[in-house]
């Protein structure tokens, strides 16, 4: 009798990561399951299509489902697993046609996470979450002048019409609240302020981007205001009223009145097709995995961003989900199920983004106060430097923050902001971290100099420099 | 009585790296000889003075004689340290007054390099090396027509009027020989096409940049071709022929009519001051060195261009006259002598060039004959891959270069090229190599991703993919 097939939960990043690896392994069967019609389709480019520096929505997709057939997977769209019998060794499956059992030899779960919205009122017109096309498609009809959107926007995929139609009837906005200024938020300002719409950012903490720390967040909030953006920080936004449409967003015991709004407050694992199985979770209520994306039922695997990792600074159980993660821990568990046991590897909560000219990243611990939470006894600076020569045009002060462990010296993260080539100075911070390295062999890297690219001292060894004094005060 | 005060011969980046870190250190005594007029200046930001980025000469200087003194260090130009007598511990220094004898404490022989110029006669008009703010101010005024420089370009500084005034008197240039395709070849090829001259550029090897290997060599030779720069590779050239002023290049039996040439072949340590000595040499004839820049000779160091080093990758004694190198040996030996052994640093060999549009970087060993001559059993790949994801705007194909150890795993070097941040990629190659990383473990880094500046995979992570994928073949 023929093994049962590898069952893969959900068509897209670390599912279908699996899945092709799997197939380039082996030759055993491989089925996965999508409970909608898009797959394989890059979220973090959707701000990018509502601000129309992406053509057409479906320039987004990565493979097709011909793609994915010609790989050897077994695709079935709009096929919704309901929930998993490790016992028996079985998923229940939703279709049109009914529910159906398809016994599994092992499982992935990549189900993937989704936006919060609790405790929003997000069926309002003119009340969005970015997240996935049929979104960024409503979005970008809802921008267009009512009567007049060019439809050739879309493309040519499976795209919920009625919604786009809904939206592309109204009237377009003229001032919106980004309610989180996360990093949704942050590029949706950016995308809805060149749609020539007028945005309010309210961020419930001190700073914007929370995850980059203060400095970063004074930066952004500094250009974003330099573009015309009002930033409230340190404002709650207690609801979102209208009748039918949206009016306004109440905060603080006051209001604005707005006839937009987009909710980017979170995302949330899932993970509610394992209820019932007493699989063990971990942070945020994702599925708990270790070092090869196992969870604690046999044969049962999740990867992405419905799924934990080990933090790569802390050692520690940690949920970050991120476009890398998703591949890189799907692509390893599609090898493991193939018989090459691979590694899922460890994440660094390394992000880069992109707020108008401004360029940020961050890895690792970024604040004094969460270095000490994970047991260590930071010592940062936060410093300044140029990005290119003194002498040489085009360059931007580069801030950079970094943190270091006093008792090991090993470097524990840091954060990154500056306009010219700021973001991708954070591989080195990430790739040292990755390396164990103390903050006084970081100073000594012999990284690179031209009067183009960096001064002598690059933005990040000086700070190396400063924190590694720090240290030995 | 007092100490003797630490002796530092050269007034450039290592020089007074090491005295100015000395001084913050220590309220000791410390003399600075410089034999020229100059001090402190951005030798890698000549060709972009002679290209018209940089607006005045003096932009170029890191430090004035008055910043200098104001860090209480004892500087004297225009005194030439000719000969060190270890056993007394004193220099003998040649003035515009005579010779004296200095005694030190320790010495610091940080005398950089200097331009190799045989066997060309560099003694033609329209013929330059370019090294040091003189020879640049030179060919900044050769360029201008006759008659036409303005002053204003130099800035307030001890410039050589002579040579000046005698180059400005010179009718500019139409076409010119570039001689080498090192770094500074390609970057003059640059800085004289912006001037508007048409630039024949001469590399004796296959393809220019040899350190960089051939992926990059290619794409470059391609876009200076793009430029209108005409690339001669596996051309040899033999002379410079003219009377008074140079009238052609010779090479392999051929002649190029030139109204000028750029002589780029490579540079040689000043280590001529301690010919006699006894002293310790390493390859190219540089000043052996040890981990604390120490010499063979008590109580003298050297540091910066004149001094060997240890490669991060072999482990081997090693000359990569560099930027960074000279500041970081110098203020390192600036604190050993004040009391703090601290170590020198490694050097991997991380070099950035800009190319017209075109970033290269290059790190460690980058073709399989070096790694095998170093007594690896190297494994590399050269892919291409997008800067950014496929669908956001501004992207460019990024060639990356990689090479491991079969034996090992270990990352043993590489090489990027492309137009979107390529250069500043290679310090996530260089701290892979800080840290020892395998090529597995580089592939399952978590590097940073966001559309407008990577894809999911950067292209150094595919690199590492597929190196890895050959490993294990």
């Amino acid at each position: 009798m023929a093994r049962d097939p590898f069952v893969v939960v959900g068509g897209d990043a670390a599912g279908l990561s699996a899945a092709s690896k799997f197939r380039r392994e082996t030759d055993r069967d491989v089925v996965v399951f999508e409970r909608g019609r898009w797959i394989s389709y890059a979220h973090c480019g959707e701000p990018y299509f509502v601000e129309g520096s992406v053509e057409r929505l479906t320039d987004l997709l990565s493979l097709s489902p011909a793609d994915v057939a010609e790989r050897g997977i077994d695709l079935r769209r709009e096929h919704e697993v309901v929930s998993v019998a490790p016992g028996d060794r079985t998923v229940t499956v939703r279709t049109h046609d009914g529910t159906v059992e398809q016994p599994y030899s092992e499982l992935l779960v990549a189900t993937g996470a989704s936006a919060t919205t609790d405790p929003f009122d997000t069926t309002l017109d003119g009340v969005f979450t970015i997240h996935g096309l049929d979104s960024a498609a409503a979005v970008d009809a809802f921008l267009t002048p009512a009567g007049e959107y060019d439809r050739g926007r879309l493309g040519d995929g499976p795209v919920d019409e009625a919604r786009v139609d809904h939206n592309a009837a109204l009237d377009p906005p003229e001032r919106a609240a980004i309610v989180g200024g996360g990093y949704v938020g942050v590029e949706m300002t950016e995308a809805l302020t060149a749609r020539g719409v007028d945005v309010h950012l309210f961020q419930r903490s001190e700073h914007v981007l929370p995850p980059f720390g203060t400095s970063v967040g004074e930066r952004v909030e500094s250009h974003l205001a330099d573009r015309g953006v009002t930033v409230h920080t340190g404002r709650s936004v207690e609801g979102l009223i209208g009748d039918g449409r949206i009016e306004a967003v109440a905060y603080d015991g006051d209001r604005l009145a707005v006839d937009m709004a987009v909710v980017g407050i979170g995302v949330e694992p899932n993970a509610a097709i394992l209820d019932g199985t007493g699989v063990d979770r971990g942070p945020g209520g994702a599925v708990h995995t270790d070092g090869y994306g196992r969870t604690s039922l046999p044969a049962v695997y999740a990867a992405g961003d419905v799924a934990t990792a080990r933090h790569a600074v802390t050692g520690e159980e940690t949920w970050v989900p991120l476009g890398l993660t998703a591949n890189r821990t799907g692509r390893a568990v599609g090898a493991t199920v193939a018989g090459d046991p691979t590694p899922v590897g460890d994440v660094a909560g390394t992000a880069v983004v992109k707020a108008f000219d401004m360029e940020c990243g961050r890895v690792g611990l970024t604040d004094e106060a969460a270095a000490r939470a994970a047991g260590f006894d930071p010592v940062s600076a936060t410093i300044t430097a140029g990005s290119r020569s003194g002498y040489y045009p085009g360059g931007d002060e580069t801030t950079v923050t970094l943190l270091a462990d006093r008792t090991s010296g090993r470097v524990l993260g840091g954060a990154i902001a500056g306009r010219d080539r700021a973001a991708v100075r954070i591989d080195t911070l990430a790739t040292a971290i990755g390396g164990d390295l103390t903050v006084g062999k970081l100073e000594r890297q012999d990284l690179a100099y031209a009067p183009p690219f960096s001064p002598v001292w690059d933005p990040v060894l000086v700070a190396a420099k400063v924190v590694n004094g720090r240290l030995d005060g």
